[in-house]
C-alpha cells in the first residue's frame, strides 16, 4: 500500500519508522522544514534529521533527535572560539550538516540532497522536505519574535505564545516528489506531531493541502495529545497560549475536513464520540510509541484500518 | 625583541612555539597557506591550524598536527555517507574549519579569522597567513598535477616529484601585517620547514622576498635537513627527485642571498665550513625539538644568537 505521512520531529519519525516497518519502500514521508536554521555557516533541518535517522535505525533513544552514542568535542571546541553552544550538535550528527550544506551550496535542492543522505544511510522509505524553499516558523511571544530554534531549544518553549507565522511560505512549493507521491497514496497519515509548528506549516505549502484534499483516499491523524498533555514537546502549552484547551478533540477540530479517521489513545477513549459527532471515524489504541514493537504495532494497526476506512 | 618566523607545518610550528615562549607578544609568524584546500565545504589551513595549535598549546603532541585527544566520529560518519575519509579530521579540529568557513564566507579576510581563533585559543604571538589570497602548491609528479594535500595525504608522498608551482602566486598580496611586521622586525628566522613546499610559497608571495631583502636585520635559517634526512615529511625525498643531494648545506644554499646565518645541527658540524664559505654565519647546536623544553632552548640561543649577528 502506496502511503503518505506527514510528520514533524520525534513522535511524527516514531510513527514513520513503524509505518515504514509494515510498508518498506512504499512509504513516503514528508517532513516539516519551517525549523530550519543556519548554526555555525551550517544548514540545520532538525525535523528531517529525526526523521532520517529514526528511519535509518541510528536516532539516539534517549533524546529521539541525534544520534545514538554520539559525542559533543567539536560543539565543546566551538564553544571554546564562541561561547555561544545553545544547539546541541553531536560530532556525528556534524557530518550531516556539513554535507547538506555543501551540497546546497553546489546547487542541489534540499529534496536530492535528503535523497542522497537517506539512501546512504539504507532509509528505506522515500523521505521528502515540505518545500525546498526557505521557510522560517517565527513564533511571536508575548516579548518578541523568535525564530523556531530560538524559541524551542535556546528559551527551551518558556516564553508565551501569541501567533505562528511561516516567513516564506507564500514562495515555497512542495518538496520533489510531494505532490506526485500524495497523487499515488492510497492512504494519508498525519503522525502525531505537534499540529501548530509540525504540520500547519506542512499543510501550509502551496497546493499541498488542495492535493491532499483531492486525493480522494482514507486520511487519518494520530493525536499527538494524550490525556490533554503532549507526550513530548510544547503542543499542549501552545493550545492553552492560544486559548483552546489541549485535548485530543481539539486536534480533531483542527484538522477536521481534512481528515475521515483520526487515532485516539484509550486514555481518551471518552472522547471518541465527541470527535465521531464531527463526522470523523475513530480508533482507539493505545498510541504511546514507547518500544520499537510498540511503533510497528500502531503503524500495523493504521495501515490495517485505513484499508477499511471509506474516504470523504 | 621584534621577531618575524616563517613558518609551515610541524618543525616551523615547533621553533615557532619556542620563540612564543621566549618572546610572547614580540613574535610574528607568517605561515604558508599553499597547502591549504576545501574539504566538504569547508575551507581547511593544515599549517595555520598546526602552528596556531601548537602555540596554543593543544597540538597533538604525537601527530603535530591536529588537537591532543581529538576523537574521529564525524569522519567515521563523513565515510559512512561518502566514503572517502583519506584527509584526517578531528571533531575538535573540525570546529576550526566550520568557523573559518563561516567567517570567511561573510567577508572576513584569512588574515581577519586567524586573528580571531588565534586569539580566542590564547595564543600570544600574531599568526599571519602569507597571503589572503587562494594560492595552491601543485606538484607536478612523474605522473599527474597534484594538489599538494592530494600530493601529501591521500598519495602519502610516494609520487615522484618533478616540479613544483604555486597556482594564483601572482595575484597573492602579504596577508594582513606581514609586511609592517618584516618593517618592525629586528631579526627574522626561517623555521626548519620544508625549503620547496612550505617556505618557497611564502617567499613567492609577491613583496614578501623584498621586504625581507629590504629589512636591514639579521636574518637566519634554521635546517630541516639534519644527517641528509627530513626530520618529518617528504623534504629530503624532493631533494634527491630534484637532482638535488638531501643536506644542510644544499638548504642554506637555497636561501643564499637571503640569509646572514644558518642553525645546522651538530650532527653536520662537519659542513659547517662550506656553508660559512657562502659568507653565512654558522651555529651548530642540537636542532631537534623532542621536547617543549628543546624548543624553548632552541628559541632562546636563536634570540641570543641574532642579536650578536651582523645583517648583510
Amino acid at each position: 500500500m502506496n502511503l503518505v505521512a506527514l510528520a514533524g520531529g520525534v513522535g511524527g519519525a516514531k510513527l514513520a519508522d513503524g509505518l515504514q516497518r509494515v510498508l518498506g519502500e512504499d512509504l513516503t514521508v514528508i517532513v516539516n522544514t519551517g525549523d530550519d536554521f543556519e548554526r555555525h555557516g551550517l544548514r540545520i533541518s532538525p525535523d528531517l534529521d529525526t526523521v532520517m535517522y529514526t528511519l535509518a535505525g541510528i536516532a539516539n533513544p534517549e533524546t529521539g533527535w541525534g544520534i545514538a552514542g554520539d559525542t559533543f568535542n567539536s560543539l565543546e571546541m566551538l564553544a571554546r572560539y564562541r561561547g555561544d553552544a545553545w544547539f546541541n550538535l553531536g560530532d556525528r550528527d556534524l557530518a550531516t550538516h556539513i554535507l547538506r550544506t555543501q551540497m546546497l551550496r553546489e546547487g542541489m535542492t534540499l529534496s536530492a540532497v535528503t535523497r542522497a543522505l537517506s539512501r546512504a544511510l539504507g532509509v528505506r522509505a522515500t523521505i521528502v522536505p515540505m518545500t525546498d524553499q526557505a521557510v522560517m516558523t517565527i513564533v511571536n511571544t508575548d516579548a518578541e519574535e523568535l525564530a523556531f530554534q530560538e524559541y524551542f531549544v535556546h528559551r527551551r518553549w518558556q516564553p508565551v505564545v501569541k501567533s505562528i507565522r511561516f516567513a516564506g511560505i507564500e514562495n515555497a512549493n512542495p518538496g520533489e516528489g510531494a505532490i506526485a507521491a500524495l497523487q499515488r497514496a492510497e492512504a494519508l497519515v498525519i503522525c502525531p506531531s505537534n499540529p501548530f509548528v509540525s504540520v500547519a506549516p506542512i499543510l501550509a505549502v502551496r497546493g499541498m493541502r488542495a492535493a491532499i484534499q483531492r486525493a480522494s483516499v482514507p486520511t487519518i491523524a494520530v493525536s499527538p495529545i494524550v490525556g490533554g498533555e503532549a507526550l513530548k514537546g510544547p503542543a499542549a502549552k501552545m493550545f492553552h497560549e492560544l486559548g483552546i484547551e489541549p485535548s485530543a478533540v481539539a486536534v480533531a477540530q483542527r484538522y477536521n475536513g481534512l481528515i475521515d479517521g483520526f487515532v485516539l489513545d484509550q486514555l481518551d477513549a471518552a472522547h471518541g464520540d465527541e470527535i465521531r459527532a464531527l463526522g470523523i471515524a475513530v480508533l482507539v489504541t493505545d498510541t504511546v510509541m514507547k518500544s520499537e514493537a510498540d511503533r510497528e504495532r500502531l503503524a500495523q494497526e493504521i495501515v490495517d484500518w485505513v484499508t477499511r476506512l471509506h474516504a470523504r
